[in-house]
């Protein structure tokens, strides 16, 4: 990179500010996926204005500017592989104000969600969006994913949670969106449109989250099911109940017992789905009566074993199971590719069926848990990518996942998004018209293409 | 109008489907507002396919396409003051399908809102967006607009239901987004782009809609409040208590007294302020102990009454009483104009006081009434038209309006959007960067400016 160009950051942001020794540049190249491609340079602003004057000397000698959050994205959005100004928002990280009357909190995009949680909750406020990264991942990597989690069922998406956002565009100007106002229709949701759009049309630097109260009781049961098919049908059940609980979170039967043969919590090793459940609410009977129906539900749809946790530690160990998925699957092979499918809920068997031919057909084992209530469905590889036979698999059996989920009604991503890994889909997923529209609104906004350019879009 | 673009279009639809002698010219002139301009020709379409072919005809011909539901729109978005064709959605009223596994609802989008709450709870299943004018509006002028309504507070606006699309662009290509998805993080969010956009970036002729499970039980109550600041108090109280209720209405003394005067049901005329609280779930026993909590919390802020219906009668006729307001102003005045502010919930107070100041500065009444959960207020000017005097002054008072709102962090609508009413205060409220981003995405997707021009945009 150009000399004068690390020069002119230094001045605008700091030498402190300003990190391009190999080292740094290697640690700045990934993200949570195999992807890997360094910067030339990376950037750690303060403020708003520093962003600003980041981009308008990218603009002016024509660099890419990759912004990222924590590097934990799983669709490698972040990764620079063109090189130019990698932007670290974690400097970034301030909670600028929580509003207890109108519920909202402001915040620059580097804080980490669980501190906004924390920080939240402690005045008994509650930001819901729970991304299974929350205890390392920011607010803005959040957003510009626009992140889900086990939680979403009930409570929504991140997006359902933004009420306004500062962006910088890709000329230096900021742009300020929404307010601390729930409804709000006048001129095109620009909130909607830069949640998602991974830093491709501009970079978000603070943002006003709508918060609830928080919830002060929950009940958590872990079903067992002999046939996958159940458990399914139980989702469906329960949703046409009238009753929405805070989670209903799918595992297959390879998903158990690799927890279990890491974690000796006394899981079933006999059936084919188990789903874990959640209610929560502010008023005791309330929650009780809903796990209660729910689990009546749960046993007229084919329910081997209704455990509801007695106490919070049996709960806590039940959601201890859950979280230790991705670690256990660790234990058991080199490494695991997770994708991020979402169906229609009624396709959900289906899905899963198919998923495991693929396995079959490869012969590498796919692990199966996610956000069933959602549709949200996590196959996970696994394999050993030093084989390079395995990984030549692995991408043909990630075509086939992404095939299923598409002929199913689906597509190819609930909460992770497009990033590098996903384009090759994104035609087939879109079709050339969305995909023409969306091209032309990121000309309109970026017409030089720096904001992390090669993203999203097939070439 | 070109004899020749009446002859193609009556090739295209069918002689009944087009229509343009003087008297249907007058009355598709019109929506919900005062203002009127005649189109050259009304387009009846029976399917996406013409609504393409109309699109098609209307680029190479550079007219304008001014799309209408049912005109009952509050912002003249579908008044066609440009001329060309007025395209009316009301032919294409079916309900495609109705998936009760998935809980979705797809319908051509001149579907009246009523009539697809009807079918759908018919099988146990609710549409929850519930704007006043849901007998005669029709879904695809509450998604152009993003409609809201009373139970908005605990169940989201109409982008919130707002699944997939089906939308004709401006040169006559269809587009599909989304689909019976409920997380979808695949690209930019089309859907929330075209909610909201006014009919200036597209056509919307299908949607799926999420539905969910309906309610069985509500219980209601009307509490009066001797100031206006402790109902607005109350409105916190209840939401940081953690509980939402279906709706919190909130109608000033003036409000009252004229629905009082026109409907003599008893309600009280000595107090500054009424809420019209609802909650409704699936469970007797929790939705009548949330009432309960919630007269507690109206009590502890200071209101005098809370009378909870104690039967579907006495429950009709306190709904009856909140849906008479327009009507009962119109008893009340010749002319009314009612505006849309929103404001931060904690703002309520002074903005209601500010507001009552214009109403005192000016001479002529405002009547209060609104969404207070969700700060909307709709200010209505009560006037008579005839006199320029008063005309002259009502314009002045809903600038002072909007000034009101935007000084308390607020904006200029809620739910009835921009159309071409609200373009002059537009700059005002979103600043140039906003204005400019979006006029960008206007030109991208419509580079000929003929869909609704001259609507939402200050010129």
């Amino acid at each position: 990179m150009d000399k004068n160009i690390i020069t002119q950051l230094e001045q605008i942001i700091g030498k402190d500010g300003v990190l391009h020794t190999p080292e740094d540049l290697a640690v700045y190249g990934y993200d949570g996926t195999f992807e890997e491609h360094r910067p030339d340079v990376i950037a750690l602003p303060r403020n708003t204005e520093q962003v600003s004057q980041v981009v308008i000397l990218a603009a002016r000698e024509r660099v890419p500017v990759v912004t990222r959050g924590m590097g934990s994205g799983l669709a490698a959005a972040s990764v620079p592989f063109s090189g130019g100004i990698t932007l670290s928002m974690t400097r970034m990280n301030r909670i600028l104000e929580i509003d207890e009357v109108n519920a909202t909190a402001r915040v620059e995009t580097g804080v980490v969600t669980a501190d906004l949680q924390t920080a939240v909750e402690k005045l008994g406020l509650f930001y819901p969006p729970d991304p299974s990264s929350i205890k390392h991942s920011t607010i803005g990597g959040n957003i510009a994913c626009n992140a889900g989690g086990p939680r979403c069922l009930k409570y929504g998406v991140t997006g359902d949670y933004v009420l306004g956002l500062t962006v910088v565009l890709a000329d230096g100007r900021i742009l300020h969106s929404g307010g601390k106002l729930i409804k709000d229709v006048v001129g095109y949701d620009l909130n909607a449109l830069f949640t998602g759009s991974e830093g491709t049309l501009g970079i978000i630097t603070e943002a006003i989250l709508r918060l609830i109260a928080k919830p002060k009781v929950a009940r958590t049961a872990l079903v067992e099911y002999p046939t996958l098919a159940d458990a399914s049908r139980t989702v469906n059940a329960i949703l046409s109940a009238g009753i929405v609980p805070a989670t209903i979170e799918l595992m297959d039967e390879t998903a158990v017992a690799c927890i279990e043969e890491a974690m000796n919590l006394g899981l079933p090793l006999d059936v084919e789905a188990t789903l874990l459940i959640e209610t929560d609410g502010m008023d005791e009977d309330s929650v009780l009566r809903e796990i209660e129906a729910i689990a009546a539900i749960c046993c007229e749809c084919g329910a081997r074993q209704v455990r509801v946790a007695k106490d919070e530690a049996e709960r806590s160990s039940l959601w201890k199971a859950r979280r230790s998925v991705s670690p256990a699957l660790a234990r058991k092979s080199p490494n695991k590719l997770g994708e991020d499918i979402t169906v229609p809920r009624s396709a959900i068997p289906e899905a899963i069926r198919q998923l495991k031919a693929v396995s079959t057909k490869y012969g590498l084992p796919i692990v199966i848990f996610g956000h069933a209530g959602d549709g949200n469905l996590h196959p996970n590889i696994l394999f050993d990518k030093r084989d390079p036979e395995q990984w030549k698999k692995v991408e043909q059996m990630v075509a086939e996942e992404f095939e299923i989920a598409l002929r199913l009604g689906g597509t190819l991503s609930g909460e992770h998004g497009v990033g590098a890994l996903k384009r090759p889909y994104m035609e087939q997923a879109l079709g050339p018209v969305s995909i023409d529209i969306q091209k032309r609104i990121k000309a309109a906004l970026d017409p030089l293409n720096i904001l992390n350019p090669g993203k999203v879009f097939p070439d």
